[in-house]
């Protein structure tokens, strides 16, 4: 036989198995979203590369899936562009089009194109997948779902408090026990300031962001080797080793920002979400993070994470404020706030806890051994019958040998088993084998029905 | 304000409404698949192009999307290359990679790659995107969703036979009246034998396909344009004018073929089709139909095609047998049937026939109105239990103009709107308007979610 065929590096199948599971996982973040009355949009995968480029940064650019454009695609190349052209300056003229890189820029793109329709704010949610050109390694992968549910079009910390309602309920609903990290990018800027380096606000958030990761020593050499001062790495020291409750967190802040308004307006919009979740009974801690940062710069206010407190993963779910993505479209003033579930890792996540319920991993709950073309025919009424009542019902289509059918029923966890053989056909009914048990029953095809449904 | 930014042509936005009408058909097809025990598997939207090239035929080739290789995508083309390639050469040296084309030939490829951990039958169905970089229309889309299911590894007409219950019932459920049209490539290649032209099968069908659409002249000279002498286009008009009920057609045709094995076989497999339908009480009518061809050649045995009844449209459905879909990829001998749904074009009937039910157009059922933070406070205790309950419910976020929050709660058709004001909150009750009567109740939250839940 040729060699095998196979699919593109860091890309996937999934077989029904994981189908199951990761339906399992969608549809309860779906769930959930309708819930909040978030409401579901779709946008293609391919988009203007204008709308893309420039969106995620140099390296995001780098990224980006170009598609080659449809026949004569060198026209307007000349053989001068060709030989000295960068990679990147060719792949503009070659292409016109690229695969959406995440959800974010193309719901952006969506408002102000649409935004004659649309009745702010506007809650919509998006589950699709996304590609980039990253290095595959594990859990990274060149294709992979988002499932973000953003507001856009209002000012208000209500919205803050029903996604962080939102992330309690939906892990709730999976048994994932969960920390909620929150902070607001206006703290952090305020800390910038107070420290005198403003202009750094980048680097240190960047560096504070790997606190986790690298620990305190490492992001202290990293502040120097963006060139700050010994004075203000120190002054960043106590904000860094922050500890306490929330409200504790939240009064030395106060202390430390009182210079700076900004700084202080970051912790009145974390108190005000704070407070709002404290009468929401949240079955899940959320925690006052400074050194969270997220690295995305178009972040403006609250800012959050959410890290499983049962197992070793990164950040499974993320999101925060932004007051200015749709102006990149030309449609300023527009502020909006968003969440992204993690599906791949939230996936593990379960995987490792073995938390996913037996019913999100079956098919068929009914098979009908096949002894031939008359009984497969009966078989067929009968399956009719199981079906109009909802059972998930197989015929097996060819009348092989009796253990490759059971062989096949087992492989599929199906777990009734039917036989229509002479017998049963002349007396109107079938056998129903329970596959866990053994047990064997002679009986209509209603009083199986009835026992199916109640199994 | 700048230019609004926009998607590439021959693709879609889908907003809320689009998607709740989308997901209606969708969830149709997911559901009756899944009651007859198919299982759901996902491909990657990229494949390598060694998968697909050369199964679309030429033109197919053509209307590939392609993606530039990432970094340095010129390594290993000359000067020369770029000059003097043809456009196909040069695009092949710059793409390792290409966007899904249907759904049957990644399938194909999943069986082969996938074979040692599956079951044999695989009844899968896949429901996803595919791209075409074909010129848009009406109708005609460079991104639209295919919705397959198959069998590989059965050669039992059972399958076909079940394939034609889950079109019945998927527009049953739909509400569309359809007429389901049957064939047998068997029988078109028995045609060419008798009529003396064994090597012009593909044109004959080809032609004969057109019928519907040019009309039996011009199916005629296309037939003379193809080699075909006056005597064998003599000889196809009595089979092309069939007319009668399915057994007469059939005994006809038995009478036409009698000198050709393989169209007797495909007169019997037929049979053995409607038979085994007779008993199941299908609510659409099956019609054999020799005009049908379909036009992809890799078709082997039975071929369905879909008609609504009650709209102008084509084919809504089409499917069939085909004896080596895997051999392409190295392995031979596996035969497979299926089908698949046209959800665009079932999205214009259902649209055309306004049979769409309402609670596949409505998002959130309940919304709070917002007066102020401490009374959103309380909204937001009463959202939570409105939830629980299981009813979407949305708390406008801002406290702006009533009339404004109440213009919201229209343009989305949310049937209940709460308020809660001072009063309500001292009495620990809401006031629930319904927005259809314009009725107003005081009520506690468990009375408002009773009344919501029974509406």
């Amino acid at each position: 036989m040729a060699q095998k065929p196979s699919i593109p590096k860091g890309t996937r199948d999934f077989g029904p198995l994981e189908m199951a599971k990761r339906n399992y996982i969608f549809d309860t973040i779906r769930s959930v979203y309708s819930l909040y009355g978030f409401r579901p949009i779709e946008t293609p995968a391919m988009e203007n590369l204008s709308t893309l480029m420039g969106k995620y940064g140099e390296e995001g650019d780098k990224l980006l899936y170009r598609i080659l454009n449809s026949g004569e695609f060198r026209q307007g190349t000349s053989v001068d562009d060709f030989q000295n052209k960068s990679a990147a300056a060719l792949a503009a003229a070659f292409c016109e089009k690229g695969l959406r890189y995440d959800l974010t820029v193309p719901f952006a793109r969506f408002v102000v194109q649409h935004r004659d329709e649309l009745q702010l704010p506007f809650k919509r949610y998006q589950i699709q997948p996304v590609w980039r050109a990253d290095r595959p390694q594990k859990g990274r992968y060149r294709e992979f779902y988002q499932c973000d549910a953003d507001i856009v079009g209002s000012d208000s910390l209500l919205n803050e408090t029903e996604l962080m309602m939102i992330v309690d309920e939906v892990f709730a609903r999976l048994g994932i026990r969960v920390c909620i990290k929150i902070n607001n990018r206006k703290i952090l800027t305020g800390i910038a300031e107070v420290i005198g380096a403003p202009e750094k606000i980048v680097e240190i958030t960047v560096a504070i962001d790997k606190m986790d990761k690298i620990g305190l020593d490492k992001v202290n050499d990293e502040l120097r080797q963006n060139g700050l001062g010994e004075e203000a790495i120190n002054a960043l020291q106590p904000v860094i080793a922050l500890q306490g409750t929330n409200k504790e967190k939240l009064a030395t802040m106060r202390q430390v920002l009182a210079a700076s308004e900004v700084g202080l307006k970051g912790c009145d919009e974390v108190e005000q979400v704070l407070n709002a979740l404290e009468e929401t009974d949240l079955r899940n801690v959320i925690e006052l993070d400074l050194t969270l940062a997220r690295g995305l710069n178009y972040y403006t206010g609250c800012i959050f994470e959410v890290k499983a407190l049962d197992a070793q993963m990164g950040s499974i779910t993320g999101g925060g404020r932004y007051d200015n993505l749709t102006g990149i479209f030309g449609m300023p003033g527009l502020s909006g706030v968003g969440i992204s579930f993690g599906a791949d890792r939230i996936y593990d996540v379960l995987e490792q806890l073995n938390l996913y319920p037996e019913a999100a991993q079956s098919g068929a709950r009914l098979m009908f051994c096949n002894f031939g073309t008359k009984e497969a025919q009966c078989c067929l009424r009968y399956a009719r019958a199981a079906r109009a009542a909802g059972i998930a019902t197989e015929v097996y289509p060819d009348s092989v040998k009796m253990k490759k059918q059971m062989t096949f029923a087992n492989a599929h966890r199906i777990p009734f088993v039917a036989l229509v053989g002479e017998n049963e056909m002349a007396e109107g009914r079938l056998t129903l084998k329970n596959m866990a048990t053994g047990e064997q029953q002679l009986l209509t095809i209603d009083e199986a029905i009835a026992i199916i449904n109640e199994a």
